[in-house]
C-alpha cells in the first residue's frame, strides 16, 4: 500500500516525518476522513469544504486547489485498488526548529480500514459521558486525548465511546454525531460540535418524515428520551440503548431509528450508484 | 546532533516516526523539558517527577525507570557536547494500525536550544487573553492548538504568549505561570495550571520575604495589581507589563519583580555550582 506526504506517494510502511513535525510536538493539526466504496465516495465536496475550512480556520495552507487534490485522491485509490476504503487527509503546522512555532504544512493522505460496526447496529451501543467540550468544535483538530485516555474504561465497561457534555449540555461523542428521538421528534444539538457530513444527510433524509430540531440538548432530556443513536462516516447510524450504565427506554434499539438507518442506507447507496 | 527514539541514539537530522503515530494522528502525548548548564540539570528530579505523573494520569509506561533515564540523558548530553541546551522528553501513544488506539509509547529524548529571553527583561512583556482552560492542567499534554492558532495575532501585537481565562478566572499562560503582586503580597492561581517547576521554587524563594497567596485568581484583580510576572524554565520570571492592550501599573516591571527575579537567579545558579 502507497500513501502521499507533501509531494510525493511513498510505501505506507516507510512512511515517516521528521520528529520535529508541530503535529507530534503541539498537537498542531487538522484533519478529515471519508470512505470510498468501489472508487465512489459519497458526499466527497462536502468533506473536502470541511477539510479546507479546518484549515483556513486555523490558518494552515492546504498545498493544493481541490481539483489537484481530488486527482492526488483518485490516484492513490487507483494504485491501492481497495474496494471499500477509508481515506484520512492530515494537514500538521509543519517542521519547527524550536518545536513549536508551525512553519509550512506538512501534508499527507492515508489509506486505512473502514472500521466495521456490523455487529452492533442489532443490540446498540454503550456510551460513557465525559465531561469536555472540544475547543474550536467546528474544526476538526487532531486532540482526541481527552477520549483516548478514557480506552482502558470503555474496554472494562463495553462502551463505545464517550459522549461529551458541559455544564447540563450535551455535544457530540468522540468521532458521532449525537441524535435523540422524543415523541416522534428528531433533536440533535446545534452548536459546540463538529458538523458532520453524516449529520447532515441524515438530517436531510429525516426531514422527509418527521419532525427535525437543531438545537442546545440537556442532559437531563436524554435519559427520558425514546430513542437515541449516533451518525458518523463509517458508523451511518448507530442505536445507543445505554449511556454511562443507565439504559435508554427498553434498552433495545428503536423503530424509528432502525427505519431512518434503512432509509439512510438507501440514500448513501444511490449516492456510490450515481457514480 | 543527536537525540534518542525508543531505544536508538541517532542523528537529529535523520529522526522520523512512521506517520502512524497517535501522538501526531490523534495528539495523545505528553513531554517535559528541562534545561542542563554545563552538565548540572537544576531541579532534576522535580522535572522526573512531573514527567513520570503525566504519563501515569494517561496510562502511559515510561520506558525506563529514572535511573536509566537519567543514564540516556546524560549520554545524549555528553555526546551532543552543548554547554548550555534545553532537553525535551516526550512520550507518545505509540504506533496505532487504526490511527487511534493506544499501543506501546513512542519515547523521545531531543536537546533544543533554549530559547532566549535577554532583551525583554527589561521592558517586560505583553500578553493576550484567551478564552480556554487546559484539558487535564496538571498534565504537560501536547496541545497547545489554541495558543499556537493565535500566533500571527500575538505578532502582530509584539506579545509573548496568551493568558487563559475563563469564566472570570485566570490560571496560566501558554508556557509559564503567571503571578500578580499587590499590597506586597505575592499571589498565584492555585488550581487548572501545570505546577511549573520554576514555581515551585519562585515560591520557596519568595516566601522567605513577602506574603504569598495561592488561590483562585480573578481576572478583575489582575488589571489592579501593582505588578506582575510569569515564571518558566526558560523564562524564569519575566515581567509583564501589558495585558489584552491593557497597561499593568506603570508600564514598567515592578521593583518586586526585579528583586525576586535576582535572588532567583542566585538561587539558581547555587544548584549549577552545587553539581
Amino acid at each position: 500500500m502507497i500513501c502521499f506526504i507533501n509531494n510525493s506517494f511513498v510505501p505506507y510502511r516507510d512512511a515517516t516525518l521528521h520528529i520535529s513535525d508541530v503535529g507530534l510536538q503541539r498537537g498542531f493539526g487538522i484533519f478529515d476522513y471519508f470512505i470510498s466504496v468501489n472508487g465512489a465516495i459519497p458526499f466527497f465536496d462536502d468533506y473536502l469544504n470541511r477539510f479546507y475550512l479546518s484549515a483556513e480556520k486555523l490558518n494552515l495552507k492546504v498545498p493544493f486547489d481541490r481539483g489537484d487534490l481530488k486527482k492526488k485522491i483518485y490516484h492513490l485509490l487507483n494504485e491501492n485498488k481497495l474496494a471499500i476504503t477509508g481515506v484520512k487527509l492530515l494537514l500538521t503546522g509543519g517542521f519547527a526548529d524550536d518545536l513549536y512555532t508551525p512553519t509550512d504544512p506538512n501534508f499527507l493522505i492515508i489509506n486505512i480500514p473502514v472500521p466495521n460496526y456490523s455487529d452492533t447496529y442489532s443490540d446498540g451501543i454503550k456510551l460513557l459521558l465525559l465531561d469536555y467540550v472540544r475547543y474550536l468544535p467546528e474544526v476538526k483538530t487532531t486532540f482526541y486525548l481527552p477520549a483516548l485516555s478514557l480506552l482502558p474504561e470503555l474496554k472494562r465497561i463495553g462502551a463505545l465511546e464517550t459522549l461529551y457534555h458541559h455544564k447540563g449540555i450535551v455535544y457530540e461523542t468522540t468521532r458521532a454525531n449525537f441524535f435523540i428521538i422524543k415523541n416522534g421528534v428528531l433533536i440533535t444539538p446545534s452548536e459546540g460540535i463538529l458538523k458532520g457530513i453524516t449529520r447532515k444527510h441524515v438530517l436531510k433524509v429525516a426531514r422527509l418524515q418527521m419532525k427535525v430540531e437543531e438545537r442546545i440538548v440537556k442532559l437531563d432530556e436524554i435519559f427520558d428520551s425514546d430513542e437515541i443513536f449516533i451518525t458518523g462516516t463509517s458508523k451511518h447510524i448507530l442505536p445507543v440503548v445505554n449511556i454511562d450504565g443507565k439504559i435508554i427506554a427498553n434498552g433495545r434499539p428503536g423503530t424509528i431509528t432502525n427505519k431512518l438507518a434503512q432509509d439512510f442506507k438507501a440514500y448513501y447507496q444511490d449516492q456510490i450508484d450515481k457514480k
